[in-house]
């Protein structure tokens, strides 16, 4: 698929060549910036400033999935009550459904979904690949997905698929990638690349993260066809669980002048072997930029992770499962209680009041339960605001643990074996 | 069905025995009350202040649908955001999930859904005997349908049915409706009664009337049992589509302490024979009871009715719609429009800015299209809040109308052909 001499061309060998001494990024992305303001002297884990034009966060941070330019049953307005920083959206989706040229004739996404946050957008490439292979999840719990009808091929060139919309063929590529992110108008946008996928040989993801590194030289000269100071390029990391192929994929993109870094890619079959690719990453990655943890987010991923220097996470974990009755809850046997459970039948008590919000506040977990029992699509709306409400607790009690040095205190209080 | 010797005897003849002297509103419901405080001289519109221990709304004005302790996809907060007055619940839904005990252990309705303003709930026996021949819609659709499987039989003791929920054998019937009600506890209930339908004969209906005359007798029996001052009972109108019969049945309950009046039963197969049959009761009904038109609610039988002397209108419509893409609109064609339609596909401008809720002020039409193309189901809170805000509009400009004597402008506003 990839030609290996161009591979090795677009692979830097040792740290010559990190760095790029011509690169500026006050002068490459002058609306953006981060400022690590804090560093745990125990661990990688630090707080940050991450500066966008549509405002600056803090970090670690939480980006919550938009995915159709909507986060799944609530408002932006429902968001920001949820104190809520940061959302995205997939290019993917959107490119498809109402197409990139529609958001742009409209404004961009923010004024589209009327989000006047920071926003992200990835490259579309994960959910083109997904079909190839199925998702990590799929791959983890053993699901054979094979969805090759979708998936058409994948070239040097990018990837051909079938729209679900309509059955047309489209393709999707950096330079495509890069226009289309231009015309959604999120302020951090993503390199096109190729996630590979767990039972893939080390062989193919050679050569997969090989052609990644050169479609990431390829985003970046299309980036820069349309850049206009408002939107900030993160590069992928690949390289699968082989740490000689991380250490070549991170030194890349640390190499380049993206603006932050994605640790990208399947990262193994269990929890260490995921941290131990994070490790391994982390010792290459450029040590100033932010670093994004693409499509992760449970709660112990989120308390574990910032420990080897994780920025922000993404994940549509909390949406996800509020709508199977799921509440995300400090302190409780894997993160969450079921409300469907009939325990909860006649139980008096809001889901926690301490958020101080409506959904957590108001409704006694009996309300909900009979929600979800007569299919009222409220539940949906309430457990989802407060599983977002949720994470960006837990996200401020991180950045003050880090601040702190009380992190491991942190851990105990709201995870259980 | 009904034995036809109670039923006479059940029937007051004439007026005499009407309006009943022994009847003090003011002690049988002391936490109730209605002032009528304008009356149009040109028809029998009226403004009025209905007062409840939930507090006071002006009438004219519109009961939003929370059927199952929840108007759909919308909370609480919304329904006040979007001005909502006042809402109902249905009791047969409730009864069998989550059942009125448990209702009643949370609190009542009120708590439960975390609702504190007026509330209504109806007998439950509507929802039952449209298991017999199927909803007045059906009727005027031509549907045949006829669930025989679920409505049992319908005796003078009461209506037996099996629960959608898990099969098992219910009843129906006044002292179990008003222990339900009682135990639900919203502000304004109603009796038992038999909801006819179009398709019956005018024995049938006059016999059905006449038993639900009975129960409502023993409906107020039943209500004194539970009586604390927290409730108020509405007799309903009977009759179906016959003069004599309607006027029977309107006698009835004004000489009867019911604190309103509600308009029940099948109203015939168009808008003029409504009218007409509203006219008919209109002589009879009690003049200074508040009167409530069941299950009536498009923009047209507002304005309409309204001349008729209707205080309060209930339906699902607003919220319905909503989820299949009709947002309602002040002068569009059949009183809405399709947010589906691919002309809105591009449309920049929001649904109602005047309306001055982000609902109907932030979002795009082509943002709104999106969500349902995407099928999003943030599309149906946003369209179901613009509904129902629209509709809280309408009553306001209604009562400012029946002040100003304008009422006939107003249609002209509102309605197009």
């Amino acid at each position: 698929m990839a030609k290996s001499s161009t591979a090795k061309s677009a692979a830097p060998k040792g740290t010559s060549g990190l760095f790029d001494s011509n690169y500026n990024p006050d002068l490459k992305y002058p609306g953006f910036g981060f400022d690590i303001t804090h560093k745990d002297p125990n661990s990688r884990a630090r707080v940050g400033k991450l500066k966008t034009p549509h405002g600056t966060i803090e970090t670690p941070n939480y980006i919550f999935c938009g995915t159709k330019a909507s986060v799944k049953n609530l408002s932006p307005i429902q968001m920001k009550e949820a104190q809520t920083d940061i959302i995205l959206a997939n290019t993917y989706h959107l490119m498809i459904q109402p197409g990139a040229d529609l958001v742009q004739k409209m404004g961009g996404l923010h004024k589209f979904m009327n989000w006047n946050g920071p926003m992200l957008t990835d490259s579309g490439g994960f959910q083109v690949f997904s079909m190839g292979h199925g998702t990590c999840a799929d791959e983890i719990k053993g699901r054979n997905i094979n969805n090759k009808e979708s998936l058409l091929k994948i070239t040097e060139e990018g990837a051909f698929f079938k729209s679900y919309h309509d059955g047309k063929t489209l393709m999707l590529n950096p330079e495509v990638s890069m226009e289309l992110q231009h015309k959604l108008g999120a302020d951090l946008i993503m390199q096109m690349d190729e996630c590979t996928a767990y039972q893939v040989t080390k062989d193919y993801t050679a050569k997969s993260m090989e052609m990644s590194m050169r479609w990431g030289d390829r985003s970046l000269t299309a980036f820069e066809k349309h850049h206009n100071g408002t939107q900030a390029l993160y590069g992928i990391v690949q390289g699968g669980v082989y740490e000689d192929l991380r250490k070549i994929s991170a030194e890349y993109v640390a190499s380049r002048p993206f603006f932050g870094t994605a640790m990208g890619g399947c990262l193994g079959g269990s929890d260490e072997e995921m941290y131990g690719i994070l490790d391994w990453c982390q010792n290459y990655n450029h040590p100033d930029r932010p670093i994004h943890f693409l499509g992760i987010g449970r709660l112990k991923d989120v308390i574990t992770s910032v420990r080897y220097g994780i920025d922000t996470f993404d994940c549509v974990m909390p949406t996800r499962i509020a709508r199977h009755g799921m509440a995300l809850m400090k302190g409780a046997p894997n993160e969450r209680i079921n409300l469907l459970n009939k325990r909860y039948k006649d139980d008096p008590e809001p889901l926690d009041p301490s958020l101080d919000i409506p959904c957590s506040r108001d409704y006694s977990k009996a309300y909900i339960h009979h929600l979800f029992k007569a299919k009222e699509m409220l539940a949906y709306q309430i457990v989802s605001q407060h599983n977002v409400a949720v994470i960006n607790k837990l996200m401020r009690e991180v950045r003050e643990a880090i601040k702190n040095d009380t992190l491991h205190q942190l851990e105990k209080e709201w995870l259980v074996d």
